[in-house]
């Protein structure tokens, strides 16, 4: 139900968040919970492992599951059902002891988010890694500062660049942290209470995420969505940042700007001219996607009860397809800056398009000494005026105005767009030492 | 990425919006397209013959298109090279002539909507079925009428359904009028001009929205996306419409209430008495999936000049997850309408709970009469208190204040509930009226 | 709670959705219930009267209704008791006479929608006039089509203006659709039954609507949404309509592009040189703010039975948020095309950035005959790549290739992007065509 | 522009993201920046007291700020304007200095959102005290469990207040670490650069945030919205998870069930039998209003270069309407909580509701060990089955089948739900030790 999905989402990233992650996942649950039972002797150890057997090695098709579970609105009771028929009794009846359907698909959503999470931490880290060394390269390579689209005064493409890699960066931590600690695992049992599990119900609570390796939640957490939400909003973040990125290169790259251009950008085969910024266009696209998948996450915070009629089950869809073209946007960027053709020369000509005039602000702040800030905007801004009507330099029309009290070379050097970079390397010393501290 | 789909969304929407369909509907483009232009004679018919066949019968495995358009960011490229190298030149340098990417996909999009809508249609008509029949069959069975989940007044079952029954009518009139008027062909070329064709542009256009069955447009809308945010529109109403019936389906299937249930309601093994409302939780787990994809699409309104960076390809699989889903919700809510089970004697039996107190709104108003509206909700209001404490009915307390002139008799048939219906009949009468004029 | 609202909504559209219209709109309901429910004999026409001046003079702060509704969650309560007060006994209790909060509310809520589109349509239409004298003049100025903000081919100015007219008309028409006939009158009394009217409860809904000027539903609509949505969807329609032809004008506005610029384009003090395009700005603001406001309306579906616990309660601020916004939304993208500068000469010298590649489509069309479109496609690429690194025109190095086939003349002709605009006037006469029929 | 809004948000909250709260927060930062100017010996001291005499006792009032504002789309250039009135020549040039637009806003929007979460967090803070009380209090007060809104297991109430009160502190975490973390200075002039400020801007902006008490941000954030993305994530998160209680109120509160009851349940005049859950409501509709302008704040991460065309606008009212709701979601939450009226032996009476099926799972546990899991819940099945049929016990269906071997008094002792509550007191307890690490 995702069109061409393959044009977005990497491979590893589809197999990631697919059917058969989610069925093994569920198996790792059921395999387990029965070796916890065992160890707090609720269950014989010879069950345990037979069940952990039938884990391993049955056979859970996914797409069957689907369809049996088409009655229940959920797989895990044909799971069950299938995984006691493989063990058999009496070992059957200790599969899936205390638990209800929610506890096992709850975990699964966590380790394939988990796991997930990893593959875009890389990702993520690759991005910082590319943008970082950009922001090393072209630490003082004068470029427009662009305000509304419009050319503002200088500032340097590493400084753009230490803009990213600091979004970037927490970007990542966010993750990372949501990674670490809000990623738990599931178990309450019909309503919460686990009862068949009798008083060993937290201590095989504490089993259980230990052999699964996710974090311990104090209560169930069957109806309380606040880590579900908090994934949605890091992958919305993690995407959102990417996704700026995209933006800017795509900018960047249109023809009339023709600052970057991707390294393999998609030509078209009748207009051979074309620099398409494909790694930036699936990028964006992904990232909106996402978006409308948090949006899911976020709503189902609130959920009826101890078990929701719906919010619950919408989460696996928008879960899956958050976690999946977040590894889009992430992989696409990483993509695009891969290799990342930067025409300096380019961003050094059109410095020059607004005759000297993205420099006013240098010359308004210097000529403000002598006849005041207010006074000095509107004399420069005439001067402007008239160097855009009568298409001469900046400097030459303010030669001409005998409020500009300024030696020509003293307004040659303040015209000098190279020179009026501002604190933008500065910024970029402290961006590329926050990321050293980094990784 | 969809976990488990085929619990939410049945085989037959799967398929609508499956990749296959969406190639299938991307070759019947290119042969109308071929078709159109032989016979304004920009190609020879005997080309325009060979491509329909090689539309028709050749292999595009649509795993494979999409692998091969990660690096253009469209699965049109390798669909186009394929079909030329599937009828050979000469034929080949007819094939797609004059198209862009965005004609192909744009086309396929609509062919898979209309198709897609076509079933949610057929089953949004069985949903109006299904309704119009409960309203039909309970237009006099007495029910608390709840705001804000507290009983308030009665009404009847009938006419809860008559209110169901007009929104699933206005959701279908508007998916109706969005397939009808807004599903068009796209035709425009690499910037809307279709230059290729020459002279012939409108007039191919034109052949080809007759092959295909949709509107022809008056532009090519590769960046005027209206049609694409109202179908989402329409399928959010649909789905919000469905969600409704399920929510009061579900409230009304909670084990103290007990007006309702399911009939294949999903038990629990462990749990038999549980009576799970299935069919409503997915109808609205679904709907909200079609929220988070219907915001995809609204926010694709915005897209750059004559093709955007992103925001065109985030509408694939936001467009196929909203039809598909619509298709998971209406399903089921057809599903769980179909032979609900409506306990008419739990309904009566509610509407004694608050001991005559349900009915108290009519009995204020007969004592406004004598004692002014806000008095008489005073005197009422003391009394429904005192019952509530007591355990007392709301006719002894009322009984016992000499400010309530009302004879007992009179009392009685003020306070029988199944005979202060006001105009629940006369409202269920015009839904059935409305309905019947419908379809 | 809407920091510098002047900034982004004009006075009239703050007014439309403000407390006091709200308030006036309440009263409006009181009033022409009072007048149906003395027309039908349920009360005396004197008190009818009552009512209807206390309505027109009475004094209903609105703020302290909110203060005061703070208990019940609505601001009904204390509206009817100051109603009453005013008119005082016997006419008090023919105030409000079967209606229940929500009757009020929802009815106020159509007609501030009600008048606030009556000032989105002028607006619109002021829009479409504005758009479709640009189409006009500009039917057969060239300028570059772009596409994933790369030049693609030639197109005209008018052909992208085409583009918008239409999406802006069809965002009118929707708009004016759901303001004719989906703006009802609510009355359905506490549950849906307008009890305390007894057999007159239709005839008085009917003659309310009359009144009023909204439309008679079928039946009550306190929980089915689907008025609201549509209302959210169609302003979210005609906000993203106009938010593209902001982000086009930003985008030809920026610096290194300069086609256009806003006629008061805001400029910077201390950067005169900037041309900031704050009408589009504005207006790409404003579109977001209603994205955001209209899910909420689209979320609003799912009520629970007779009324909903929220659901309904957010709709009021999300709907005045909504028309608010789209007022702002619409209304500064009127400022932006109000006398909107052309730069037709910057159009012309843009479309010679690429040297002539520009038009290579029309050359590989050409080039097809002979030597077949794969192979055209290739040699022309190859040409264009030459020509992008040496810097010589693409005719020159077309002219340098043996298998280009073509003399300099007809390659001349080919190159030249101003009559390489396929059906882009054409389509213009279309749209005007199909605007003439319109208003 | 929002309906009533006292209804929804109380005053402390109004007041903290009123159009007065963000202008005294831009004259702080116009304040402190001249401050830290003064400092470095970029401007003199005295002018620096001036300025900050004028941003404490100027008149700047904020609707003619926004009026003045229209023309550039922010409401700093009138402000600067009035300021360098205020103070004069040569101070007046001293004003402002090296700063833009954007340092002012969003460091104002930034104090805003300090303020404001400070104010929510005291309230989550209340919230978490009245929960945690409750969860003591009901530490073993039997209840049912419900899943899918059926009775599923019994559990007690203080377990389900365990679940709110680590979703609200968990939520009540994450906003303290945005306030603490992510809340930082603005300063990076027209683009980044601050180069007015030439070799000591980043020690301006060391000092500025020093002042302010906001974080230090490594690099101007103007285009980096991560921050204020992630406030809006906080703000959903907190929302979500009183939402969560409101509607588990709601549905307690229901007549049919009456578990609770919110202390000052508005009543109905017309309806005094009417608990309406008032709190729940208005908690429940914030909720909604917050999740819409959460989404424009995420959405807010794509921006162009070094300032937005509208994205960046859009979030000031998207941020403002995101913390005053979440505190009229949260204030809400507490007034339903202070005081909560629990109906215990509602709870006790509805759990026999079953007739004894509750505990079911706890038979068929049992019983699993003589014949089998999926024998004990076939044949348990079939008795509650008939239960259901003859309205008798469960227990009298069980003991007629010579299959339950299981003796009437060990029936009787499984079959009652109060003894049947599995780990929910140990929960309890977790979740009381975690709150008391808590604050």
């Amino acid at each position: 139900m995702t069109p061409f999905a393959a044009i977005f989402v990497p491979e590893e990233y589809r197999e990631a968040v697919s059917d058969d992650a989610w069925v093994t996942a569920m198996l790792e649950f059921e395999a387990a919970l029965a070796s916890a039972c065992a160890e707090v002797g609720l269950i014989l150890a010879a069950h345990a492992e037979l069940i952990a057997d039938a884990c391993a090695s049955g056979t859970f098709p996914a797409e069957a599951l689907a369809e049996e579970g088409r009655s229940s609105g959920i797989p895990v009771t044909p799971l069950v059902k299938r995984l006691r028929a493989e063990v058999a009794e009496p070992a059957a009846s200790s599969v899936h002891l205390g638990a209800t359907s929610q506890d096992v698909v709850d975990t699964a959503a966590m380790l394939v988010a988990a796991r997930t999470i990893d593959l875009l931490l890389a990702d993520l880290t690759a991005v910082a890694h590319l943008v970082a060394a950009l922001a090393r390269e072209h630490r003082s390579t004068p470029i427009a500062g662009r305000t509304l689209l419009q050319q503002a005064v200088p500032t340097t493409f590493g400084a753009k660049c230490a803009v990213w890699l600091i979004a970037a960066l927490d970007a990542r931590a966010e993750l990372a942290r949501v990674r670490e600690e809000r990623l738990a695992v599931q178990l309450g049992g019909a309503a919460g209470t686990i009862g068949p599990l009798g008083p060993d119900g937290t201590r095989v609570l504490t089993l259980v995420a230990q052999r699964l390796g996710l974090a311990e939640p104090v209560v169930p957490w069957h109806t309380d969505r606040t880590r579900i939400a908090q994934v949605g909003s890091a992958l919305a973040l993690a995407a959102g940042v990417v996704e700026k990125i995209g933006l800017d290169v795509a900018l960047l790259a249109q023809t009339e700007v023709g600052e970057v251009a991707e390294a393999d950008a998609g030509g078209s085969s009748a207009m051979p001219q074309k620099q398409n910024p494909v790694g930036a266009t699936v990028t964006r696209a992904c990232a909106r996607l996402v978006r409308g998948h948090a949006l899911v996450l976020t709503e189902s915070l609130g959920q009826e009860h101890e078990r929701a009629t719906g919010a619950w089950h919408a989460e696996w869809a928008a879960l899956a397809g958050a976690l999946a073209f977040t590894g889009g946007a992430v992989s696409s960027a990483r993509r695009t800056l891969s290799g990342l053709r930067v025409h300096t020369e380019r961003m050094r000509s059109n410095l020059d398009l607004t005759r000297g005039a993205i420099t006013s602000e240098r010359v308004a702040t210097a000529l403000a000494a002598s006849i005041g800030r207010e006074r000095a905007d509107e004399v420069i801004g005439t001067a402007a005026k008239r160097s855009s009507a009568s298409g001469r330099a900046l400097r030459t029309e303010l030669l001409d105005d005998p409020e500009v009290a300024l030696p020509d070379e003293e307004l040659e050097r303040l015209l000098d767009p190279a020179t009026y970079l501002g604190s933008a390397e500065a910024f970029v010393d402290r961006a590329l030492e926050a990321y050293g501290d980094g990784p």
